[in-house]
């Protein structure tokens, strides 16, 4: 009998929280299987592979990303500005929903496995800049507000290195603090360049200008 | 015979490196003692657990804070705000010298260990704060060249935060350009808050002062 796709769903979505959770060294096939309630056959009929099942799991993550972690940010609030914190309340909370526990799954996935698993390091790479392009579509929106020689793709994959430090932080103490501290210095940043972009018949402050 | 001291500081400088390079999990005891060249009757007299390894290598992170990563940076330079660049250019010169691979071996194990090892996880946080620490005590030196309002403390977590991300994108993407990148948008928000602090009698452009 061939396995059906809810198997195949389970599977994955097990998968995805154990990774997640523990890792994906840390997590056995056996552990897999059990949470999934699936059978072995089942699980070696999708994945032939522990790591065809980890780049499945990569493969979803992508898939995700608007529809789970973009798109509702992005209908809380239309200012393009206010979406990008939008998105990062989303992090806030989930890390309030999990204790501060877990952190962000690709992160995660990313330090343990981007030296060992070059195939997976591709994928995770993907998942970050799929993510890059969703922040930078907002600082595209946002352009004549912000200074004219503003770097957006840069700003947008600085935003995400904040993102994934304040996780980071707020994982290794427990507390969601750090997090926070991390946006509203990030907020602060935006702020001044806001005001350097649009206040432009005042005298320029950074020494660059 | 008593294993001597030597063997004990090649069992931890082994495992650091393994831990680093491949994570806490991924690593066998054989393959530490091998690297080491040890016995495993001296590695148990040391460590009776591979916990107690873990612990001794955090504790040797933290030990190596200011001679191995702080105090080369603060010999290059003075002024205290550019050794806060000098000790990140620190973290961009071993991206350099290992390929964008291994990352920061304190953020690897955070991530990997924050939520199954409680007394690991503690570690890793006092090794952050120290960090934290030693970036304070530059903004603290800079404090009548920045904003009154300037909170340091958060100030200082919050680039942590950034060398962080920066060194995660940097592994992920095996490219030194988002860790470049991130402290260059670090820069231009410390250079804003720098005119800020400066220029006194200026017109404030934040719209919070």
């Amino acid at each position: 009998m061939t396995p059906n796709t809810d198997t195949k769903v389970r599977i994955l979505e097990a998968a995805a929280d154990l990774f997640w959770q523990q890792g994906y060294t840390a997590t056995g096939v056996a552990q897999i299987l059990k949470v999934a309630a699936a059978k072995s056959g089942s699980l070696y009929y999708f994945f032939p592979t522990k790591e065809d099942l980890l780049l499945a799991v990569l493969e979803r993550y992508k898939e995700g990303l608007w529809p789970m972690v973009i798109q509702p940010a992005f209908d809380r609030v239309s200012d393009p500005i206010e979406r990008i914190f939008a998105v990062l309340d989303g992090y806030r909370r989930m890390l309030l929903a999990t204790g501060c526990s877990k952190g962000c799954p690709i992160g995660n996935l990313a330090l343990e496995l981007a030296d060992s698993h070059p195939a997976a390091r591709a994928l995770l790479a993907q998942n970050f800049t799929g993510w890059r392009q969703a922040i930078e579509q907002c600082l595209d929106a946002a352009a004549d507000r912000l200074p004219l020689d503003a770097d957006r793709p840069q700003l947008a994959a600085y935003i995400l290195t904040v993102m994934e430090g304040g996780l980071m932080q707020a994982k290794t103490y427990r507390s969601i603090e750090p997090f926070e501290s991390a946006v509203a210095q990030l907020r602060d940043h935006v702020e001044r360049l806001l005001a350097d972009g649009t206040d432009w018949s005042s005298p320029r402050m950074s020494p660059r200008d």
